[in-house]
Parts: C-alpha cells; sequence; structure tokens
C-alpha cells in the first residue's frame, strides 16, 4: 500500500515530522490514518488532509464530524493492534497538541496498566522502541482489518 | 452558580476526584464544565453527564456531536481565560485520558511557549498552582462569558 500520499490534489502535504515518526496506514474519508513507530503503545495518528489546519476549529463542521467518526474507527484499531501483538488494550488515549508538529493531527493511543508510561500520558514519554518487522506487519495488518481498508 | 451538580435527575454523579480538582463554571447542554484548579494554564475540563461513559464510544453519536461542538466552545473559553489572565493563548491542547480517573472528561487547555510545560503535555506536569481569589474571578467570568453561561 506505501508509498502514501504525501500531497493529494488539493496541495495538502504531511508534516514531515509526522511522516518520519509513523508509518501509513489507511487513507480514511478525511484523515490519513498513520501508526507511530514506537511498539511501546498500539498508537494511531489521524492527519485531516486539509492544508493549514492547525486546531479543530480550522475544520469544516461537517470535517469535525467526520474526524470524531474516525476517531472512533482509530480507537477500534488501536484495540486491533492491542490484540495481535499481545497487549490487550484497556483504555483508550485520545490527544490533540501540536506543541511541537503544529499540523493538526489526533493521537488515538490503546493503554495498559503494564505499560511503559502508564498512568501517565505517551507525549513526551521517551525511549520510542521501534517495531520488529514481524511484529509491525501484525500490527498494520490488524489496523488495516479494523479500517477496512 | 454554586453549587454545581454533583448528581442529576439520570443519575448521573460527578466522580469526587473530578470535583476536588476542578470548579464548576457552566451545565452545556451534553457535559459540565469545569476549570482546572491550576492558575498555570487556562485549562477547562468538560464531563458529559452520561452515566458510566468512560470512552468516547460509550457515548451516543447525537452525544459525540455535542462534545465536539463543546470542545471547540471550550477552546474558545480557555482563550478568554488566557487574556483575562495576561497569559494569551497560542496552541489549544486537547485530551481525553482517563487512566486515572476512568469517567469520561475531555481536557481543553490553553498553551503558550512561555508556559510551565512547554512543549510538553500538561496531564503529569507536577506542581498545580492555586489561583489567587483576584484571578479566579476573573478566569471564572471569562469562561462564562465565552460559554454564554
Amino acid at each position: 500500500m506505501e508509498p502514501f500520499l504525501s500531497r493529494d490534489k488539493g496541495g495538502w502535504t504531511l508534516d514531515p515530522a509526522l511522516d518520519a515518526g509513523s508509518l501509513g496506514v489507511c487513507e480514511l474519508e478525511l484523515s490519513q490514518a498513520r501508526l507511530q513507530r514506537d511498539a511501546r503503545f498500539p498508537w494511531l495518528i489521524l492527519v485531516p488532509r486539509r492544508t493549514g489546519a492547525r486546531e479543530l476549529e480550522d475544520l469544516a463542521e461537517s470535517d469535525r464530524v467526520l474526524l470524531m467518526a474516525e476517531i472512533l474507527a482509530a480507537g477500534r484499531a488501536a484495540r486491533a493492534i492491542g490484540e495481535a501483538i499481545g497487549a490487550p488494550v484497556t483504555k483508550l488515549n485520545n490527544g490533540a497538541l501540536g506543541n511541537i508538529t503544529p499540523q493538526l493531527h489526533v493521537h488515538v493511543v490503546g493503554r495498559r496498566p503494564d505499560d511503559a508510561a502508564w498512568p501517565g500520558p505517551v507525549w513526551g514519554a521517551p525511549g520510542a522502541l521501534a517495531y520488529a518487522p514481524a511484529a509491525l506487519a501484525r500490527a498494520l495488518a490488524a489496523a488495516r482489518s479494523a479500517l477496512f481498508c
């Protein structure tokens, strides 16, 4: 399925920092769904393909409705990744920060009480762990199945 | 306007930890809007009055649409608080975690490059600072004005 769009017909371009830190999973109706390169957590990122958007308020209302639906779908995908890599998710964390990378993006992260940052947030938790190739393949397959893509 | 509902007609009860850590601002259509007791950040919390909800997926679709609208309104209120206390907001952070307090609640936080946790997340940043009474009054008034309540 790679390479993913880094620029679409409307001129939207994926921020290079998001491109470097995550892998393309699916093009959803509004957002590009991506998998964070950190095997410690089932961690998806949704990046609405809307040029210049930095805050939720920069989206049209219809896009915000789509985004909410995609956040729910990404939560299902995070749970599916957790099952696929043997780390079942017991809580979802959602966040839109953008303090470091301003392009609007929403994190959807599967958490569990024995994960590396529990009960703190994953954002700012040092020590990203690369996926082993087999686990990455399982995670991507599980996410794509859950997202119907 | 106090005391705020800690239990509504439908049996919803505000989690005691949220009650202790924040102050009631408004009853919005879905959520109780609250001000976090931390003068370091213009920080609102939205708590949907839905018994047992822990995740976004526990809300009805119509409630999720309301919640998205209330998140936007809370962002405007965070900006208004920032102006009122002399700390203008340059970025909004939104998060739904619930790792420590499971009752569904959404954080809407106004950030600025010179704040106490920038560019990291506010969640888990130790050292909450009590509001001085005058600043608290200004913050609550600004939030209520922005939320039309």
